[in-house]
């Protein structure tokens, strides 16, 4: 088989360059190793900067985000008994952004896909790149137990963190840079209705607390937990006298529960892989970068390589330039790194480290009183929120 | 001896509080264990807030800083090459500092106050601050050979960070927060016109190094050295070609060079205690907090604490109300800490940290890359280098 972009990885990623390169006439194939229904179990946040729903609608899959995404014009720090709401729309000059979840990204994605008639090949084992250093790459695979070939112009690696895109690039032409933090999230689902209908970031001597949610029904919370906490040991009851606890007293007291329907500890880790091309490989998304959940970068930063990798794309085949292709690991790290900086910003202004000295202690309260009194500061959080531009 | 307000130091912030309680007619003394050629021979940085400049007319020893001070409008921050200009009088709505020594303002300070027949004790050996707990507080000290004591009704400690008025107060009384930083800074002062004539901020692989000035004809040059460096092991000739290293390509050609008159090794520190009152006694400027002098916020954070101080003491001797007093330590301690986490954090973003991963160095280039593309952040550091409000 043959095709012009061969794009590893069925995700957000993978799914909105195939969608975007679709829409342009540019052929593609998306393969993955599990299929739809894992894909579509992932339980993953979803707070959508404008350049990711402009993405959305531009793959022709942001009617439903429309109709049933939250618009949200503001957020509140919650610290030492106060509340404080950063107002994004008016620190911004009017942008807002979407609460809308990943996997509803993902199922809106994959629906247009079907729809488009683009092809997307399943439970497609072994998925390895290949010869993308010289002129002709291809893709090999393992399909109802037969091997199989994809040759292609270029391989778009959109397969995540674990994924074989990044491990086929050789260890000596990667760079790789990583924090981990010394905490984790401990998150709850349940249906309920969310005690404020904006998010609420908490810093709490006993810890991180984040009130999110999915809908005006379904709530999200999280808890900073130690890394060695074990979710068996965190009946329902225990998380919410727990949330209840990091909150400023009138939240804690609007607060309503009900019994959770998923429960999980997830940790925290910076990470990013430099370049983010080989050749005719591009990394795209998780596969190039992580970020901690704080400040919901993850999504959106995976759309803004997209939109570079899909701007490079278009001017290779539209008018026979190579200049956006070569550019692309410049010009995403350059973003990638601002957003990573931006996430780590606001895990260290918002946790509690365990072994922190007085002295840092003080520097973060101090942060915060400043932030909360300047509107310089507040514009900084403000406009890293809703997403820096592309 | 009977006063008002017993006053230890004479250093610019005991100065200052003294002239201005001198020119709002509250009657005080200045005790310093040191005389006069030793104070004004300490060599210091003076870059002014226009806060510090108010309060110096207030005491009215301002008028040979508006003759001779060199307003600032801006400075550069210089990395990766480049050099980038934060526009701060733009970007704080028509906001400057001052280039104004702190010898200079310690000068005209003693000569107001000597015009102003107010008193000074100088060479005074052992003063103690004692019985501030109660209502009755009164300072010993011993002058030629004899022991003597003022009876006061406050005392202010204004004698540094090594001064004896925080060492009188009782260790359980007081808590101590402190961060080293693994290097100090090489200076170096020479008559010649400074290479630029606004203040240049350099980020670079070998060290920060900063230029800046006295006046148009001397300069004041400063390199980040290793703890242990050793200052006879620093040429004249081997300062400026690594000045020049460090700089971008046409400051370092543009570079004059002249032979130095005095070079030295300073290590950086931040220090707070807390809290700045005890009772009748006040902790002022570096005997409470200590800086690392990137920022220049050392005299200026003195000079607030004055602010606050001396607004007190007038709200007691005018209007019998203590408010003002009681709230002097929060009060002063909430600019503090603003100050104090500003210095850290230009700090941490212009030195190179020995033993920095390779994940915090890339944090710091893209905190650089953002502070220069966002008019937000650059008007964070703008709106912290002019000085934030009382």
């Amino acid at each position: 088989m043959r095709t012009q972009v061969a794009i590893i990885g069925s995700g957000p990623s993978g799914l909105l360059l195939g969608q975007l390169l679709t829409e342009a006439g540019i052929d593609n194939v998306i393969l993955d190793r599990v299929n739809k229904d894992y894909i579509l179990g992932r339980v993953r946040a979803g707070v959508l900067e404008e350049g990711t729903v402009g993405l959305l609608d531009q793959a022709k899959a942001g009617a439903r985000l429309h109709a049933e995404g939250l618009p949200h014009e503001g957020f509140s720090l919650a610290f030492d008994g106060r509340d404080h709401r950063i107002d994004l729309y008016e620190l911004t000059g009017g942008r807002r952004v979407t609460v809308y979840g990943q996997t509803e990204v993902t199922r809106d994605l994959m629906e247009r896909r079907e729809a488009s008639g683009a092809l997307s090949i399943y439970s497609a084992a072994d998925v390895t790149p290949h010869g993308f250093d010289g002129r002709s790459p291809f893709v090999t695979y393992t399909k109802d137990g037969a091997a199989r070939r994809i040759d292609c112009d270029f391989i778009a690696g959109c397969d995540g963190f674990h994924g074989a895109s990044r491990k086929a690039v050789p260890e000596r032409a990667i760079k790789h840079f990583e924090k981990v933090y010394p905490f984790g999230w401990l998150g709850l689902l349940a249906d309920v209705a969310p005690v404020s209908h904006e998010l609420i970031y908490a810093n709490h001597p006993r810890g991180f607390a984040l009130c999110s949610m999915r809908s005006a029904t379904r709530s999200r919370y999280y808890l900073q937990c130690p890394l060695d906490e074990r979710v068996e040991d965190w009946s329902d009851d225990r998380f919410w006298d727990e949330l209840r606890r990091r909150l400023p007293a009138h939240h804690a007291e609007a607060l309503k529960t009900a019994p959770s329907f998923e429960k999980s500890i997830a940790p925290l880790r910076s990470f990013v892989a430099e370049p983010m091309r080989f050749g005719r490989l591009f990394l795209v998304g998780d596969a190039a970068h992580i970020v901690p959940p704080t400040g919901a970068k993850g999504l959106n930063l995976a759309a803004s390589d997209v939109h570079y990798l899909f701007s490079g794309l278009i001017e290779h085949y539209r008018e026979g330039s190579d200049h956006g292709i070569h550019a692309y690991s410049q010009v995403a790290l350059a973003r990638v790194w601002k957003s990573v900086r931006f996430s780590w910003w606001m895990t260290t202004m918002m946790h509690r480290f365990p072994d922190t000295s007085d002295f840092d202690q003080r520097i973060q309260e101090a942060e915060l009183d400043y932030l909360t009194h300047s509107r310089a500061a507040s514009t900084v959080l403000a406009e890293n929120y809703v997403g820096l531009p592309f």
